[in-house]
């Protein structure tokens, strides 16, 4: 209840926008079918992402309003952890906004927030949307993307990137098209990733790695939802 | 994509709150995972409160902000079919906001709108949300509730009335609680009523509304969203 409270106070702020609180309610419902917990398979993913972000020469966390709001605080940390850049990338993008939620996220923690220089692209979106760092997004080879729309995740594996999606919703394009899909709510999601960071500085992260199937895990979140049904079903 | 601009507008306007845009949100992902459709478990529940509804002496029509925007029409036109008195019903209840969904409803049809007059209670919640009329909910004997919380179907069903709930989640209490469960999107479901009223004016409605068995109907939804999931994914 707290977090939507914080959410309509960022909706009134400009940080978020109506349809980001519509978007935000989608995720509730999923994750409530997920029963609202990192599952097994979430889990699994959230090891290969921190694994990736390890090996990254150049790892970008990406921000958008919602996530800032939601999860702005742990991506923060994962930032510091890793260490890695942080890039506000917006869907409905506008100066003012940009302002906005840049601001917010630097006002959690003493982490550079990019995004104010927009001197790359994204290829292969259109132009407003396609604007990006070349400090940040443009040059990364692995980035995280919480709470992402299909076309900019697919657009960022067409560049060649390693992206880590995180996306309650096993069935949505961007689940598809990531290479690393987390099923599982930002928060928690990233907190877990940082928690892995944390274990796997040492360990033999390629093994890791190449064991993950994506589709197995995506698979896997399917079912989770399907035997959440059941039992709650049957509990009620 | 219309209806969540319309939302937006609505939001704008005071006619829908921030977490009225969530709960919207948490439909759309239910929806989703019905497949966007009418499923034959929610048909059935349709043509059982179409015949409760004609079968009432004062059926009721209870309308909220989301209601009004998402399924404003239909209710009007269910409201001339039967007929039946229509009511304004808000969680978060205000003077202003009760005007504003009133006079929206108002701008729909040439339907008598009831929610200004506030002199009957639903017993056994909290005072504000109980406010209710007494020509309307106070003495209705069938009351039709779109995306309702559980608090105050719980209460309806206490007070001895016949409620039919339209709430996408099989699992809520709203779902669990209603005498007659619509696990539908609300203008779909609306509407599917209306054509059943108009079907069943000479029926034996006895027959059918005897029949319904609500959790034989609730598990049905269930698994609708099991086989949809399980589909969906493999046609991915």
């Amino acid at each position: 209840m707290l977090l939507r409270e914080r959410l309509a106070e960022a909706m009134r702020e400009g940080i978020v926008t109506a349809t980001g609180l519509i978007a935000h309610g989608r995720g509730e419902a999923y994750d409530y079918m997920m029963g609202e917990r990192t599952t097994p398979s979430a889990d699994e993913a959230e090891r290969v992402a921190a694994c990736h972000l390890l090996e990254a020469e150049r790892p970008v966390l990406c921000v958008n309003g919602n996530a800032a709001v939601v999860a702005g605080k742990e991506i923060i940390e994962l930032a510091k952890a890793l260490p890695a850049k942080v890039e506000v990338n917006l869907f409905h993008r506008s100066a003012e906004r940009m302002e906005k939620v840049i601001s917010y996220m630097e006002s959690l923690g003493d982490v550079e927030i990019l995004g104010r220089k927009a001197d790359a692209f994204i290829e292969g979106i259109a132009s407003e949307r396609a604007k990006c760092s070349s400090e940040g997004i443009g040059s990364a080879d692995v980035i995280l993307v919480p709470i992402e729309d299909g076309d900019r995740a697919q657009a960022l594996v067409a560049m060649g990137k390693v992206v880590i999606a995180i996306d309650l919703n096993p069935l949505s394009r961007t689940s598809r098209t990531a290479s690393v899909p987390i099923v599982d709510e930002a928060s928690r999601a990233v907190r877990n990733i940082t928690h892995y960071v944390n274990e796997f500085r040492q360990a033999d992260r390629h093994v890791i790695i190449e064991n993950f199937d994506k589709e197995r895990a995506l698979r896997s979140a399917v079912e989770e939802i399907k035997d959440f049904l059941t039992t709650a079903f049957d509990e009620r």
